[in-house]
């Protein structure tokens, strides 16, 4: 971390500087120029608060040159992390697709999908239980009786499932969730990160609408501070002034986390796109651009979804888009 | 709302919509043009979930005529809605000035912010205590302490107090707090909402950075579907790509919901700017564009706050912020 | 076009209203409902300006049912346009590679380029001669020399090339560009788009960085109002609260554009992404999601380039993109 | 401005980048850290181009110290500049209102609305004669001769007038008008900005709807290269995801620039908001945030107004706002 100090500052000023940064265990490097004096934070900076130094009266500017992540920084973890989830792998060379319905609505809306989007290649059965919804009055999930309807499909067909937590204290209703979701809405609900950092189960953490790759980053520090490194990162678009499709979806996020982290990363093209016949081809560019992964929604009556009907892929354009995905990430990957 | 059909929509499907529309207790009036039908839901359509209409195949487009939220309505409360705070009033003619540190640190520190922001004019005392902070390693405030040391304040000044909460199950902590701040971060965080909707106690709710006004009167409603309805909404920046101010103060906010609502308006200008030199200017914007109340963090040593420094006026700033607020408030509201 | 009026809405002021659009060559249905009256207007509502309707004192909210924009529109001229440079085809089947320095520098650096890009299986060169540059004193392009240079390297390769004006007086300039590349700054401006509707001369128009995608068609739609149809449109990035890429490259535009418009599109990561080693990753995404080709940034010493080299690739990392992108189109397009 | 070099940056490396930095007529000062090399460049560093320095191979990062712009700064210009038109001041402590319709339409017109806003206390008459609109087949004002009835109407009444340029080459009609303004979307047409740059005649540079308050700047120093120093600064409104106004009018760019340049601002509620309810609030608010002056649309009938009907006041109310507005300056400014 670099720190500009004002052309006025006093010798003083410098000193107590120096004094209060030596003191929370950094060295410091001071590094006077004719119009300008540059003092370097050398050490774990990551426990500096930049917005608490910039307001010092002497300090111009603050530029920090590590990032302030530092369990999800590659840096300090080269290896790409492989996720486990409960011997199925994603990270790393294994890809993998997450499909299923946007909300469990029945026992058999949800075995005849799971079963349709087993047969098309899906890994990972996916499906609404606790739905953040944007109104009190639209549906608001089945809760746990959705819970044991996805346990249900598991026990059937096998398919680990993924669904959506919205409060620390369901934790019990997930014992036998093999990934909680943690919804773009709640990615800074650091309270709930904090709960999930005590878990050992595999998270998978949604970007927020407004929210930056390093506040991601963040966010996924706060669950690896409390010690649960398992951790699957998700691109869900974010909200710009484009308004034909419902959000933005920001496939440079791929790349850009490839390099920053070790953390695997899936997108969801569905929820950031709600559109269903833009689903595929976006599938398939988050494919080239190595996500690790998808998260597709699918459902066996589109127009009768309880929600989000709109984004819903039929499960043969599921199985239409599964068999595209799987040859772009041969060529992609070589 | 509107439903404008396909051009190619068959008389059955027509049929088919009208039927499930009307189960829904909705009366439907179809009206056929040369290149379109168009489908007029007469009713309580907020309990129509619009995007599930879209995604319907015989469906073109949705428009909603009226808003989604009721409770929060003027157009079914005409009048201003005045919360009272223990006799202290905020909403309709009444204007509050409501100050105080970013983090509450000590006993002497709150109590001598708390003596000179109540002598210069502010009626509620604000103080951070849980603390939602990007990074883990940041400060995350004196939680229970810092409510105590509040509560020690307001017994020795006789100042209302409003803190945040982060999690539903610190609820009994804030039994003596007078005003329970939702933050930006939580402005979605549908479990928390519901929760403080069953409570009586004034919600002071900030809109979320990627937060749209129409989503901030979302949000507030489901704390009124829950019964609470002492709201106070919260201007406080959205993100936006400039980046000299932390974030982008969208004062055209304040007209818009004193036309959508009758809840009342406070701007917090401090977190909006992060810099304090132009906290003052911001502040006589939001009271000529007739807030009903400002939120200003004040700290006696701005360079040693242990948060948010860069934005905390000292006790001589916001004594002269008061005088001119005041002065501008008048002129504005005659 | 719908016009909801509003619930006050006297039959005076619907007969004015239907009248006046009348005498505009429209057809008028009304409907009535109990608590809303909708007014379907039927023609050519690309000439009726909606903002205006929305202005009129009895009027509620106005709805495009159908797209402003005509020429542009898939649903009048259903097949994809195929624009020819030279006998070199680009749009529907037709996938292109165009690529080159950003500043045109010597004739030594752009042939030494030229051939390169060549080799590796570019068609088309690019190369800026006229720089819009924020700084008034960052280096503005060779101008009419630069075109010069390109030009030679035409001569001596047979590569048709593009460039971007700045200003409609250079158009004698551009007499022998194949290709005249309108920059994202100058998508809206007007007077500088109706000059080239008069040429005949194929246009790459970029999107600009805060524009939607309607305006983007809106933009085409001004040149092919002046009789030119020869457009390509090009998606370089928006800008969004995102920093980490230099904008936020939008591939979400390449199947909603599929859709919307005849048009080919273009996608030029290397602009929307500011940093070279993401290119390649991003080049494979948008060759996925069927765009019809890419504009890539190539430089012979990228460390020494006089503008925007942390974005060019070397004429090796050209080579292995253009082969890896080859392979995705291959299986993306089957 | 400062380079934080890579940690692997060899010494020939670091030697070879000083030279280059020296031969561009600057001083640089290099210190060595234990894990990082800061390079300070002292000089005239605006025209060091900072995206190419970032693009060096051995180069982590650059900062800029000082600004990118010079003739706009008010560090090399301390007190306010204050811009004369025909002996009208605006700047500093001189606060105007500039008034007039949206478009020219017709002498009776624009006469009658000159008078009266005249009378209300503006002091400027603004009135579109060249029109940037979205679609080729709305209005586009009545150019030429627009320009004309603006000049009979500062015969008849000794208003100053402004109106924008949209092309270069219509400077020549130009000649008679006070000040020139260039559109949002023309703020980086640089190629305009030159040749304005050349005259002598007051600007009034409206903000881009995506472009940063420093981009704003640079676009001012642009014109200010050319040696023309006579520039209006103006706000009106960015491009985000709220939808309920047009745009978002950003007024914390008052204070910022007041801190920034000496140059005076002006705000434009009228476009930002695009609804007429709202401007007052907002006229009030960028008063109180101390705004040099305000742009407003009146039109004697509103209702039939050919263009932007639903952001003009009727010159009763503009009769109001311009009397509340005198209030609020009073008690801002004292």
């Amino acid at each position: 971390m670099i720190a500009v100090l004002k052309p006025n500052a006093t010798q003083e000023q410098t000193d107590n500087l120096t004094k209060w940064l030596e003191s929370r265990g950094l060295s410091v490097h001071i590094s006077k120029g004719e119009t300008m004096t540059v003092v370097g934070l050398i050490g774990d900076t990551s426990k500096i608060d930049s917005e608490l130094l910039e307001g010092l009266e002497m300090v111009e500017s603050v530029k920090r040159i590590s990032e302030p992540f530092k369990s999800a920084n590659r840096k300090f973890h080269p290896d790409d992390s492989i996720i486990d989830i409960g011997g199925l792998k994603i990270g790393g060379p294994h890809f993998q697709l997450i499909a299923g319905p946007c909300s469990v609505e029945s026992l058999e809306q949800i075995l005849t999908i799971t079963k349709s989007v087993q047969a098309s290649g899906a890994a990972i059965l996916r499906g609404g239980t606790f739905k953040p919804r944007t109104s009190p009055y639209d549906f608001q999930g089945l809760r746990a009786d959705g819970v044991e309807l996805l346990l249900e499909a598991k026990k059937q067909t096998g398919m680990p499932i993924i669904t959506e937590i919205m409060n620390a204290n369901h934790l019990p209703m997930f014992e036998n969730v093999d990934i909680i979701q943690v919804g773009a809405r709640n990615m800074q609900n650091f309270e709930l990160l904090k709960e999930l950092g005590m878990s050992k189960k595999p998270i998978l953490l949604k970007r927020g609408l407004a929210n930056t790759i390093n506040e991601l980053l963040m966010s996924a520090e706060y669950i690896m501070a409390g010690g649960n490194h398992n951790i699957i990162l998700c691109e869900r678009g974010i909200r710009t002034f484009e308004t034909y499709t419902r959000n933005t979806l920001d496939l440079s996020a791929i790349p850009v986390l490839r390099e920053l982290t070790h953390l695997p990363i899936v997108v969801d093209p569905s929820h950031a796109l709600g559109v269903a016949r833009f689903i595929q081809p976006m599938a398939m560019a988050a494919t080239a651009a190595l996500a690790h992964g998808l998260m597709i929604e699918v459902h066996n009556d589109p127009a009768n979804a309880l929600c989000d009907g709109a984004q819903s892929l039929t499960p043969e354009q599921f199985a239409e888009l599964s068999k595209k995905v799987r040859r772009i990430r041969e060529v992609a990957s070589e």
